[in-house]
């Protein structure tokens, strides 16, 4: 009847009703100089589109970003990062009070050692950039979780599933959603995505190609069934 | 008089007519695998103010492009390029035809010496990127120049006025537009700019604090000026 479908979808925009949630999203720069640096191609949407959903079910949104050319969703409070270090200490903070955390910031794994004031001069031939490992947010998350249901992302370009079993408990997470950034219409920079959706649990389902809003809806709806003990 | 003030409009929208403009823009990447590669961080505004300026003034605009996050100019024909390496190529097919030709791309002056496949695996500890020089295109451009009038640009943090003088000669351009990136209001990323101009006869002006749109059309006008020899 109309009135059970106005009721469930009345429903689901409560679902996330005053549950805290963390999100990262975008990539990090890694500075050599002023105008040099290492990043990686995210563009944010995943994380922007996964914020909008929750907000949209009632959560309160806090979405830590790397530098991307995408707005705020209505009702998430955007906190702006640009290096790896500081997106660890923004999501540090703010991590004792989420009770949901997903991690979709494509965070550098690797930093130049040192990084320079003023512009390099060029010289001829060469040169070596010795990089450095930034911190393992994730794993850090993974490590201090209480009541936090965690979810991470893997963008892999083979061994996609074996590799995404191996980081949900390398890392301790709740849930993983991995994305086999190779195929055509998944990965960085565009509108969809074809995943993986693994649970700690052992639960398991596909996600075939689909924008990343629908996607975000899915994860979120996921994420909310499987917190649903704690906020029924 | 009015009539006076329309036919000054009426002849600015001809300044350029039938002229072909070759300009490039934003920045390039240089990758290390699929989701890892170097850059920098322009956003091709500069470049894209240009073309638009120049597409109203009546030339026949080619834009290269480095991958951006804006649209097209109207009448404009792009060339959508990621790496140095492709937009070495492009520009200097397009060269030879071009009788404007300004160079606002922020090329990666370095590359990673090696390109993997497939997404590089972490390890544990450091690891070091070897760097070997992309080609120089503005020199190449101001080596082959016949006909064109070339016009380089310099982002520079520190001797701001004297790198880009010696740019202007070194590379045989004949304007160049000299940014300085650290000061407040100017270079990556914001709207506004403020700049030198230099010409090789010697001429001098100061761009103050403007718009990238209305530093476009100045460009574009002292360009046109000292072209008028050929095509007034």
């Amino acid at each position: 009847t109309i009135v059970k479908v106005l009721e469930e979808e009345q429903k689901k925009k409560q679902l996330l009703k005053g549950v805290k949630v963390l999100i990262t999203a975008g990539p990090t720069r890694e500075k050599i100089d002023p105008v040099r640096f290492f990043t990686n191609p995210s563009t944010g949407k995943m994380g922007y589109a996964l914020a909008r959903q929750a907000s949209s079910l009632g959560a309160e949104v806090t979405l830590v970003s790397g530098p991307v050319g995408l707005s705020t969703p209505a009702g998430v409070r955007r906190i702006d990062v640009t290096t790896a270090e500081e997106m660890y200490h923004q999501v540090l903070e703010h991590y004792p009070a989420s009770e949901l955390v997903i991690k979709s910031a494509a965070v550098a794994d690797y930093r130049p050692r040192v990084t320079y004031d003023q512009k390099m001069k060029k010289t001829p031939g060469e040169y070596v950039v010795e990089m450095e490992r930034t911190r393992d947010i994730l794993m850090e998350l993974g490590e201090r979780k209480e009541h936090q249901y965690l979810i991470g992302f893997a963008a892999e370009t083979q061994d996609v599933e074996e590799y995404g079993r191996q980081k949900l408990k390398s890392k301790n997470l709740d849930a993983i959603v991995i994305n086999n950034v190779s195929e055509e219409g998944a990965g960085f920079g565009v509108d969809t995505n074809v995943s993986l959706w693994l649970t700690k649990d052992g639960e398991q389902k596909s996600f075939p190609l689909m924008s990343k809003d629908d996607l975000a809806k899915r994860i979120i709806e996921e994420a909310a069934r499987q917190m649903k003990g704690d906020y029924a």
